[in-house]
């Protein structure tokens, strides 16, 4: 057809993780929070009146960003709403970086940024991690206009410490942007930079830590003049109504949330310690998600049979993941049932 | 700061119609419904289970495409659906537009699309419109890889033929979108097209028609070949979950639509018909808006009037719309109001 831009004929797109329609699965291919979101959701939802559909959303979702302020203990201009974090992803790269404004981050990370850099047509420069998900000390030196650091890391579950991300920001000339989607599942974060450093932002996500991954809320903490200069690259209207109500309503029940999240840290720590019972080498995880290696079954045979047992776990099989498994933490008998089956599968 | 891009830190962003907090005004500035959506939607809320929350939404929207495509006699695969029609400009510009690749449309026209030329770092060419809004013949040789045309035009609310446009599809080289954001109030729409030419995408919004302008919901209408290009462009879970329920179950109940479509267009002309007996010059409107021009008082003085009535009405004050207001059609008490309180500006 030739009606495309050359680099948007070119790129693939993003491949989501496959979300399975019958209802008797075990998901744990797309870490999603295995409870349900706060009870104060359902109340807002059911509060919710034909005027607020009609009408217009509030543009800048500002009783959201005032409870979320209010827990972050930062001003609520230091908070922009987003239609899901991805979207703040597609923003960032798409203020910061072209043709002559490289994307950088380590890798192996979340799949989507160098889908996002295809699209703007910028370079993308990819820094390896070593084996255990250190900071690659050349990430400071790459000329990049936006550097991106998801923290925890997904698909390792790694933690890379406040104070070397610190320096990090303090070594770039560009914008640092720390993707702390898993963050909630964490011991730290990085909020505290924001008023140390002019250049970073902070990605959070409404979907894993407060089981929200229906509603498409994210949002970026930041000093106002990034918020400002992000903003012109928002929708007028980005997030939904419903989706403000619920959103304000779960982030205000901290005590649920922080309830949930130490029952997944703990699940967390169970289930890593029986997958290294049957002989997987799993990465300490600071996040919902296992990485995890057998020692003695191709990773490609373990996926695929456990697909027959209506268990879904993500493999990708590329360079830094051959091998590999990520497995979201599930409810305790989400996770018994998957170590019954790969019991079955590696002892078969 | 200097961390954006040259383009950004010049672009001023859009400015989005006000959205007054307070109950009990007359708000008839931003062509929302003035009905209530379907009560099916309201139904679809209440059936909304946690689990939908939890999880994430299904990334193509197919219960949407299916039920969209039914009621257009297209495939699902000719259906892309956005967080709202808003999303689908960002993508089709960022698909189609850069540096050497211009966009072009007629002006007056929705403001947005100058907006998204600037972030896009794209130049925008623009053809101005005749006092009667009819279709520029300069748009058929600009060369632009993009053109869109808003049909009814935003804020004329005039409406340029089918086949006048079958004619530009046929005419320029690159791509034609035609934003029928607000074409459920007019007589005719262009779904046709996308069979007959291979370069024309068509809008669609759910916020004016089906009054869902809180849930942010638009849609792709287009050949296979388009709309896979163009969900290269979009996030993964662009819409939500609920917004899905939602649009679903508003989209099905095309009686309703119906119904409450015929008293807005009644409205429209007896509206049109009182504005004129106050002597505006009001064009022939096929949206749920009116453009109006007062023979007797400044737009400036009648809207800081109307404001201190709580009254808002749309009024831009730039090249092509000096003296002009755009009024979207209330309900018929909110006309009689509006109707009582020019009355009042107009013979003190």
């Amino acid at each position: 057809m030739g009606y495309f831009r050359e680099n948007v004929e070119k790129a693939a797109g993003y491949t989501p993780g496959f979300q399975p329609k019958e209802p008797d699965v075990i998901k744990l291919n797309t870490n999603e929070n295995p409870y349900p979101p706060s009870p104060n959701v359902m109340k807002a939802l059911a509060e919710i009146k034909p005027e607020q559909l009609r009408r217009y959303p509030d543009p800048l979702a500002d009783t959201f960003r005032k409870a979320a302020a209010e827990v972050h203990g930062v001003k609520p201009e230091n908070i922009m709403a987003c239609n899901g974090g991805d979207e703040l992803l597609s923003m960032a790269i798409r203020a910061f970086c072209d043709e002559n404004r490289p994307l950088a981050y380590p890798v192996p990370t979340y799949s989507l940024y160098p889908v996002l850099a295809k699209l703007q047509n910028c370079r993308a420069i990819e820094i390896p991690f070593d084996k255990e998900f250190n900071l690659p000390a050349g990430l400071a030196n790459t000329g990049a206009a936006l550097t991106i650091v998801c923290n925890p890391n997904a698909p390792s579950g790694t933690f890379i410490s406040v104070g070397e991300l610190a320096c990090l920001a303090d070594e770039i000339k560009g914008v640092l942007l720390i993707d702390e989607a898993y963050v909630d599942f964490a011991d730290e974060n990085c909020i505290g930079l924001i008023n140390k450093f002019d250049n970073c932002i902070i990605l959070r996500s409404m979907s894993k830590g407060y089981s929200l991954a229906g509603i498409r809320f994210g949002y970026a903490i930041a000093n106002t003049e990034l918020i400002s200069g992000l903003m012109k690259l928002k929708d007028s209207y980005n997030v939904d109504a419903v989706a403000i109500a619920a959103a304000t309503a779960a982030i205000k029940d901290q005590n649920y949330f922080k309830e949930m999240n130490k029952k997944i840290k703990k699940m967390r720590e169970i289930l890593a310690e029986k997958l290294r019972e049957l002989k997987f080498i799993v990465l300490k995880s600071h996040s919902n998600f296992l990485l995890a290696e057998s020692k003695t079954v191709p990773a490609s045979i373990i996926y695929e049979k456990l697909v027959s047992c209506h268990i879904y776990v993500r493999f990708w099989n590329v360079p830094g993941l051959e091998n590999k498994l990520r497995i979201s933490v599930g409810t305790a008998e989400q996770n018994s049932r998957l170590i019954e089956a790969l019991t079955e599968i590696l002892n078969r």
